[in-house]
């Protein structure tokens, strides 16, 4: 469960674009409403030059189902504005999934075609579950595939999530959600350590120096309330004044200086050598400024200890959507018998039929392909990991995959997820993916 | 107010970043947190090449201050986790904002140092308020700017905002209200419409004609149930097959068509040549593949009513989020009097003083100019603008900025403040702000 007793979840039911309702209507009226149907989500490509994705979302998602009911003012709203007509409102009313969902596990990998999400149910009840979902998979896999990135290029070092102010005030409580399933330490977004238990940091801004009527004051004053472990500001005004102060108000046990501006690797080294040289050999320092995974990359080589990461982990790093679409692959026919199905768009190519997935590994597990198998389980050849897990199952929510829990798990899958792949998987210049994706037909 | 009598609004004190606490804590320690201070939101530069941005959120800001309060349970979190002391969650849990909050109305065009909002108030108070300020500004007006764009290049033709799914689904919602503040026409996302009771629209999706056993059928269900009136979506297999197959069924009064893959431009011509020659004049043509501005520009030409834009507007069109700041700009010293203050980190510049703007405009009503004066209202010869609007007086929020009718102000406000810009700003490709952005120090 949630750590936030007092947190009340919104109701997710209209977070859906209109049509998902007048399609609703529609095949009430035909009757193919009720017709038992396979829905899924998948990218069709990663984002230009990435070498893979990260899922995340998945516990939000189910989360959300549970909430997904109709209030008599929301039904009010659909039936003032004419939006869908009296039957389709009684429908609504009594709204509960009550069908099955598979995926990926939040934090896996995945790769172009990978079924990160299956629904199975009526036509109706996987129909309007469409925006909803397609807006958090979406969102949360693009930050974590970004989060991911940068802390491959951190290596062991930790990173700290910080963009909550350039993004949407939710995006930004699920962007560290995100962040943090994509291996971040913590984050700075208070709502997020409330509302799912991760841990949240932060000591001071330039404003707070600004206060005060010089920095000697402003940093007597944190030192002060927050203790000499506090991490301070170095540059408000000139850096190594910034620095010698904050040495000569803390002493030795000083924890932390952070740098937000000019050249951070020589400015890094520098501001190294000088609190070495004052002793403070264990004053570590935090860099913040614009930080992306190719910044963090460059600061390989640096002493710096710790990365504050904000605009460019909550948009994306140029990718702010994961481009995953929702797709209706397998609806029953007029006999009862399934049937495979896909539009046949230029340029938008979808793979009919109800998808398995298995990761392929070698004998020294390690991954070497995607595995899909349309309408059947793929070949397991006894090394292979298969990847869709079962959430729901005839409405019913299955245990461990939503909540905090869901968080730290999701963390660690990632971490073990990424293990596997081939070392091309780090890799920030552009490529193609770290492992082909392999369609098995049925035999 | 707002039209969804049964919506909740959120608690917005947790969408804070932690160190806006710890500075908190360490102020009231020093004494520093009553320092009278005022703080800016605003922006270094528009996102490359851009002529000009659209200020949009600050209803949403303005609505969420009143319910920026802590409760027990956010209390015991910030307590139990140690995010601050029993001193500063005693001064958060009778926290209401009492303090003056100035700004541009939403709509406004805005240029680089636009002091897009003011606060005015105890450093304490200004400081908890950065987080959620920023997040709402930060990506309303991205998304208002990048709508903004659009509905200029889409002449009087309808915009229709369909990105819900490919965002956050909370910044949905915000993105379709901030997309009618930039001109568009209607949103599919139906939270918007219950919330802030914009119009929306929305009829069906290719799973609907794969449901049913033919095109055809598909068709004929969406007739029945939606009427002739509806649009019918023509490219689920064969584009001609399908627009002869809406034809026969609906009649001379078919609402439309959409097309949403291919070549648009070629095939809106030869769509609407078909139209016509089967007689249907007044069905309409909606386009929705991939749309942004330079989409949209090269389909003027073209026999298009309208268009449907997803993925582009939602994040921005290249740029997802505003960069705006908040900066203290001015705070009390120790003898009462008010200091301007600024940091002075390289390539991040900010001007210290309290900030008052106009546009200034010549004879024939024409913008030249956005003039900020630095601690003094700028001169006014007669013909000028002044920008800043006074919301929030100790505390109490002014009438008609928050709720449905803010956005329908907005809306029309930047229609009003767009045709008073130079032509210049509706050039799609890069180049200079369509004003430039002068500073007029105390005389």
């Amino acid at each position: 469960m949630n750590t936030a007793a007092g947190w009340r979840h919104p109701s997710t039911s209209l977070y859906t674009d209109h049509y998902e309702l007048t399609m609703l209507q529609a095949a009430l009226h035909s009757g193919a409403a009720q017709r038992r149907s396979v829905f899924e989500a998948f990218a069709r490509r990663l984002p230009e030059g990435r070498r893979y994705g990260v899922v995340a979302g998945t516990g939000r998602i189910l989360e959300g189902i549970e909430h997904f009911t109709f209030s008599e003012d929301q039904l009010d709203f659909l039936a003032r504005t004419d939006v869908v007509d009296a039957k389709t409102i009684d429908w609504l009313a009594d709204f509960r999934f009550s069908g099955d969902i598979y995926g990926y596990a939040e934090g896996e990998a995945y790769f172009p075609y990978s079924p990160i999400l299956i629904v199975e149910s009526s036509f109706a009840e996987a129909c309007v579950l469409e925006t909803f979902v397609l807006s958090v998979l979406n969102h949360d896999s693009a930050i974590a595939s970004a989060a991911s990135r940068m802390t491959g290029a951190a290596g062991g070092r930790p990173c700290i999530e910080m963009g909550s102010r350039r993004t949407h005030e939710e995006s930004a409580v699920a962007a560290a959600r995100a962040a943090v399933i994509g291996g971040f330490w913590s984050t700075s977004n208070l709502e997020a350590g409330y509302r799912y238990g991760v841990k949240t940091v932060g000591t001071a801004a330039h404003s707070f120096t600004l206060l005060h009527d010089s920095e000697q004051k402003a940093f007597e004053a944190q030192l002060a309330s927050l203790g000499v472990g506090t991490t301070l500001l170095a540059d408000t005004y000139d850096v190594e004044t910034a620095v010698r102060t904050a040495v000569d108000l803390a002493g030795p046990e000083l924890g932390g200086v952070r740098l937000d501006s000019g050249d951070l690797i020589a400015q890094a080294q520098w501001v190294r050598k000088l609190l070495d040289d004052l002793g403070n050999h264990h004053t570590r320092i935090t860099v913040t400024s614009d930080l992306d995974e190719y910044a963090i990359a460059a600061l390989a080589s640096a002493p710096v200890d710790s990365y504050g990461v904000g605009t460019e982990l909550v948009t994306g790093s140029g990718a702010p959507t994961a481009s995953m679409v929702y797709k209706l692959v397998s609806r029953e026919g007029p006999d009862g018998e399934q049937v495979s199905v896909a539009k046949a768009s230029k340029n938008k190519i979808s793979v009919g039929g109800r998808k398995y997935a298995l990761r392929r590994l070698n004998q020294r597990g390690a991954a070497t392909a995607e595995v899909i198998g349309i309408g059947h389980r793929p070949f397991d050849d006894g090394n292979d990991r298969p990847l869709l897990q079962q959430f729901v199952t005839n409405g019913k929510l299955a245990d461990g995959w939503t909540g905090d829990e869901a968080v730290r798990r999701a963390a660690e899958r990632h971490a073990a997820s990424m293990a596997e792949l081939p070392g091309a998987v780090h890799r920030l210049q552009r490529g193609e993916a770290a492992i082909p994706t392999e369609f098995e037909e049925q035999p």
